[in-house]
């Protein structure tokens, strides 16, 4: 295997889109339950092992542990088991080489770190990313009424956005950042997940917005927690984010059983995206595989659309650099952004960073071998694609 | 060219989605029209020597008929001639390296071999698909009532699993496998070339299921042969063969021009997929080309989703390799199957088997070569996706 | 980096589908928003030469203009300022190597060279392919009645046909060539941005057809032009072309930001290509990116059907060859053309015949060196997809 571009290698990456790790040692079937978007091994298809996610992190992480290269899964985890779940994330997630990274905190259903811990353990500054379902759950569950809902969620993620200040979560940042808050610096939609991308292009009006959560509270139970599946209340959720200068993530294809793909391609949000433009407040596309071509269209004719391959990344191993080339065939140097989308396994932080790298380092090294272009030019790509961007995008300090 | 690996040399290939080949001989156009999914050469177009899979079978198949490599095509189809169908035939599977073969014989619009003759020609058992839509069609052709179709379908269907019995097609077998019958080892849905794959998730009522018979048998002419294209009688099949135990194909994707392919993307499926999970057999998606991604996506979110890449395989030549590479980014190594979905030629027999060894072969060794996983691992990849993974789906004996 | 295979370096290359350059010249932002399908550089992006397309014109165009290869982009534009853009153009168009080019004359919101001036550049003779939707604009512009609309558009477009007669445009061809106009040799849709693809199969009777132009003629104001977004006047227009025998050319998939890609996919025109089949006049699927195996596997079952890869070629930079290499998979040798889609800048012309010289030679010699195919196969299906298919589908002489 050829050695990493200096450039790449070098890089401290900004991890624009990762989640918590959990705080416990895990089982085998605890562990590959994780591993992939599968929910766990099943008798039909046997381990999740046997998928490239699986010997990547024999690959990868294993070393990092202390262990051989491709180390069998048994031995990965007793080593795992031997080091303790704090000794592990500490090492992967210091082994990612990061620079920042950017917490989803809207979906835990594990204890999980947060995002000054994982700062911590990054050894790398953390700020938040919050998501905007649940900052209207969170109002739903305050007996708010219809024509209320719009002003409680805009001051509420107002609020959000205030809270952080210009902290930023890490080691010796006060109290606020060690109790887990970062700053907030983006905002995220999981319309995919619940209606589907195809959201109309239009600022829904007050009284649109009213009638939409006048239908929902109506079926919120004080038993059960609220979940948010209205078109158009993503959108207005939206552009709630926007007017606020806040980059909104979107959810896009790849993810688990409960997503359909056919209600999340990019291509879907051309409208919105038309509609969106002249606000000058960035949109990035999460995961995208395998509309990932798509995304680089996208992010190509659209002056505010970003976007990357978080998640695809390490579920693809070594394939990795095929994806990263697809993305980049459209997509402009400017406007794709590094990410892992890790999720439970610290494992995650690492490989991502790794074979994003690698991809990134085959790619600009077969450019540099055929000529088409610069080591002058293939350096400032690293740069941008790595790191440069996401503070652009998320106005982050250097 | 580099060699095979030598775990993948050496792997008896089960092929679990084949159809009969003609027994005649055939002109250069009756050649063509067998070799890709066009009718037929056009005047317009050209020869379909001058695809990737014309010329694959003269790299391929014209030394298996003792000819040197890239034979042009008529010196190609003159000894064809002289050698004879039953010859080549016999040359052509045998060649293909096979373990076993499962044949869907739903679909024979010209006098073909049966199981039990595909079986003696490669040398290896042969089991049977039964093809859903062609059950329903016999039923439908019997007079039966709407209200009484529901169980006559079960039943044939339960009779047809029945029949084979343990019995297994091939040499030596007793006289209903030398009749034609191998034992039913699943069931295959066409429901993507009738309706389209947009099917609803749940199982239909008795009531529902005699609505939708009444509908169509009120269509149905006694001097036409029925033709089934009706979601809710679609959807019945499915939950028929799931209760009785049997893996249900699905054409997805590629096919000739009946096909259209926005209504045979497996995402369609997703809602059925998850709808089915519970019940824990196996469904197979088939074919995929262009949707294999997201054909691997499903195979690794649903426990009981596995996938191939036939009949694209042995169409896109020198380029199953990158096929291959792109189904399996994410199905896990042990839901992928090899098939040849070879029909009418028994060329494809042979192409699909060599092309996809190449493309495995490949595959594995590139990930050795960059030190993705070890020996071992390829090693038992091989063996997971050549055989023991249609074993394990299709309880084939070992 | 490898030289090209001599069959494809000699070709002269019919550029089946191109439009004008413009005549002035340009400064960095001007230029950058010809260069990619962005509207133009933005603040949050970055500059579009950080593009596969930016990097690819430092490469390829930089020597045409007695560059150094990857000359910066200051250093690039000033030399092209210094030369002056007729110089320019004539430059690069020469350079491209074309022997024919059949220019879409529809679309010229800027003063463009005519199809006789970028004839004349290249050395090549050039043709032309008329707008269908522009033909029934101008009507429409005529005043014209609902009923008489029909007749008056096929008056139009035969016209058209008609007056370009035997005439070629190009130096030495008469007043009539040098005043712009070439023979006109085919038809374009651009469906795919108004009401997108997914067009009826059958040909719209005269009074559907009056109606719908009622309809649209009703709301045309005598101070705008006129836009047609009517599916039954698209689908009008194309039989009109086909009665015409015009090859009918349709934009497919990538474009700029106007096009809806989820409304520009190949597989929507499936029931269309179904029900033209017989007519044996070809249709042609311009782009088709990400869309153009999709594509192939249109080109492979329909006897009429042929596709291309330009606009992405050139804008793909060095991934032209992955890009060539998928629509090859299922696209016949003898159904794929090649066309560059360069507009506004002549830099386009080459970077378009560069990249695809290159991405052709990459793919026939990797076949020759894993020994799929031989020298004579290379040399006849370079010669097939690189002139001899855009000769036969658009009667061009020898």
């Amino acid at each position: 295997m050829p050695e990493l571009l200096p450039e790449v290698a070098a890089l401290r990456l900004v991890d624009h889109h990762c989640h918590g790790v959990v705080r416990r040692d895990l089982s085998r079937d605890g562990f590959e339950a994780l591993l992939t978007e599968a929910d766990g091994p099943s008798p039909l298809g046997g381990s999740l092992f046997d998928t490239q996610a699986g010997l990547a992190v024999r690959r990868w992480c294993a070393p990092v542990l202390g262990l051989p290269r491709h180390a069998e899964p048994e031995e990965y985890l007793a080593r795992r088991a031997e080091l303790g779940h704090a000794e592990v994330t500490r090492r992967l997630l210091r082994a990612a080489g990061l620079g920042g990274l950017c917490v989803d905190t809207g979906y835990a259903p594990r204890p999980s770190l947060s995002p000054a811990e994982l700062a911590e353990a990054a050894g790398a500054p953390g700020y938040e990313i919050v998501r905007l379902e649940r900052v209207a759950e969170e109002v739903a569950g305050t007996g708010v009424s219809a024509t209320g809902f719009a002003d409680r969620v805009r001051e509420r993620l107002a609020g959000r956005v205030h809270a952080g200040g210009g902290r930023t979560a890490g080691a010796g940042q006060g109290p606020e950042a060690e109790a887990g808050g970062g700053r907030v610096v983006g905002a995220k939609s999981v319309a995919a997940y619940r209606t589907g991308l195809a959201l109309a292009p239009d600022r829904p009006g007050p009284r649109e917005v009213a009638a939409a959560a006048g239908r929902w509270l109506a079926g919120v139970r004080p038993d059960a927690p609220a979940r948010l599946a209205d078109e158009v209340l993503h959108r207005f959720l939206v552009y709630a984010a926007l007017d606020l200068g806040l980059p909104v993530q979107f959810h896009i294809g790849y993810g688990d059983s409960d997503v359909h793909l056919a209600r999340a391609n990019p291509v879907l949000l051309t409208d919105l995206l038309r509609a969106t433009a002249g606000a000058g407040v960035p949109v990035v596309l999460l995961h995208n595989y395998p509309y990932h071509r798509e995304a680089g269209y996208l992010a190509q004719v659209f002056p505010h659309v970003f976007a990357d391959v978080s998640l695809a990344t390490h579920n693809l191993g070594r394939r990795a650099g095929a994806l990263l080339a697809e993305a980049l065939e459209l997509a402009p140097f400017g406007k794709l952004l590094y990410a892992s989308d890790a999720c439970g396994l610290p494992e995650l932080y690492h490989l991502g960073a790794a074979l994003f790298r690698r991809a990134l380092s085959e790619l600009l090294r077969a450019g540099l071998e055929d000529d088409s272009w610069t080591e002058r030019d293939a350096g400032r790509i690293a740069g941008m694609v790595g790191a440069g961007n996401a503070r652009r995008v998320y106005r982050l300090p250097a």
